[in-house]
């Protein structure tokens, strides 16, 4: 609120919910950062340790910034809609652009290795959201940003864009937990059933990247934590729905 | 409806996209037994090919049985809604029996095999999908089934309920594709990244489960799908607001 009155405090359960996701996505980057430096040599661009700048830049992109980007309508429920919505795609172009950097990474590494791309399932349902969500990006910008769509094609648009934004959101956490799987196969499958710490350490990472995903999607789906419609909208949509309706006593 | 009038159709769209999870499933079903009877050597108890008893059972129990019991309140939408629950209890408990026999089949096969148990992540995110599977049934059916709960208290729990059983069904899904993971990397690790068929046949299972949950989820969410109240439970309803509310005008 810019007129200088406290802004309508959010209802008391929603802080905290919103304030474990930000604790649970911090500790999620912690701990993918803990198993790289501590276990897997590190990360860096030019090496032999270019493939662990993916599970990083996924991590970061698809998990915490796609989390926190549907998380702004609940976050900001009383800023003017226009800089919510650009927070919302600015926070989703941001987690693609990381996104991007993540799958080069892994391209480039295999490449120099010679291990052939795109075989495993982790990589059909990784590079599946990938796109989806790039798609989904586009989509949201055409309808949602830019002026030329209608007040009513929005309204149509609008329950779709969020089942797919949920569902994307869970397709990447799932794609991030088979790639934890497959790393810990192909690296430690002596020593993995042996709960070595390295295979305890990437599987409460898993467990965590659920947790996120349940907080986050807690969040999103509670009725009465959505963003209340603010005075200047309601205005807007009964001036619509006078238009379009009329008189008519059924409304 | 027992009175002999026609039922009232549901919407056109709805019966659509039931008939094509249905479809999916069935297919789910079909491809497994197929992975499993080509390539794996057929399901059997007592003997080395009791593992397969563990697929099948937890496609057939945690995603088939599963998410058709999520969806009985859309498909009998005009049915009374005792005989929906009870339905509803009755496909979640024989989903619960198939998924603890497919249990009983690793562990078996485990000690067999002298295999260690619940080291991966697979096995940490199927365990945690069953038990709070099973808890999750057993406070539904306090809840709503017995008759102990209060109107009030039920309405209170029931938006939990659902959350929950749609997190569950979507981590029942993710432990699924972690454990075709494993599986692969465990019995064609070598021929894996060559693309064989038995690669590309289990991905894409993993790629048909995700189908399953998309379509699944999709007509549990949306709004004009919903199960409509029936006139008795619309009166119901009533008599308990007027009791509560009073003639407060603000309701």
């Amino acid at each position: 609120s810019m007129d200088g009155a406290p802004p309508p405090a959010g209802p008391a359960g929603l802080s905290a919910f919103v304030a474990v996701s930000q604790l649970l996505g911090l500790t999620l980057l912690a701990t993918t950062g803990a198993w790289l430096g501590r276990y897997r040599g590190g990360v860096a661009w030019h090496s032999p340790l270019q493939f662990n700048a993916h599970p990083l830049c996924m991590v970061l992109g698809m998990v915490f910034l796609q989390g926190d980007a549907l998380l702004v309508y609940r976050v900001f429920r009383n800023e003017a809609k226009r800089s919510t919505k650009a927070l919302h795609a600015l926070l989703h172009g941001l987690a693609l652009l990381i996104a991007l950097v993540g799958i080069i990474a892994v391209f480039e590494s295999h490449r120099a290795k010679g291990i052939p791309d795109m075989y495993s399932l982790h990589s059909w349902c990784g590079m599946a959201a990938f796109v989806l969500y790039l798609l989904q990006w586009l989509l949201g910008c055409g309808f949602f940003l830019f002026p030329g769509a209608s007040f009513s094609l929005r309204g149509r648009y609008k329950p779709q864009h969020i089942f797919f934004g949920i569902a994307l959101f869970v397709l990447s956490i799932t794609s991030c937990l088979l790639g934890i799987t497959e790393m810990l196969l192909f690296k430690i499958s002596d020593s993995y059933s042996h709960f070595v710490p390295e295979g305890v350490l990437a599987n409460t990472l898993g467990v965590m990247l659920v947790a996120f995903g349940l907080v986050v999607g807690y969040v999103l789906t509670r009725e009465e934590w959505k963003r209340p419609p603010l005075a200047e909208e309601l205005a807007l949509s009964m001036d619509f729905k006078t238009l379009t309706e009329g008189e008519s006593p059924g409304g």
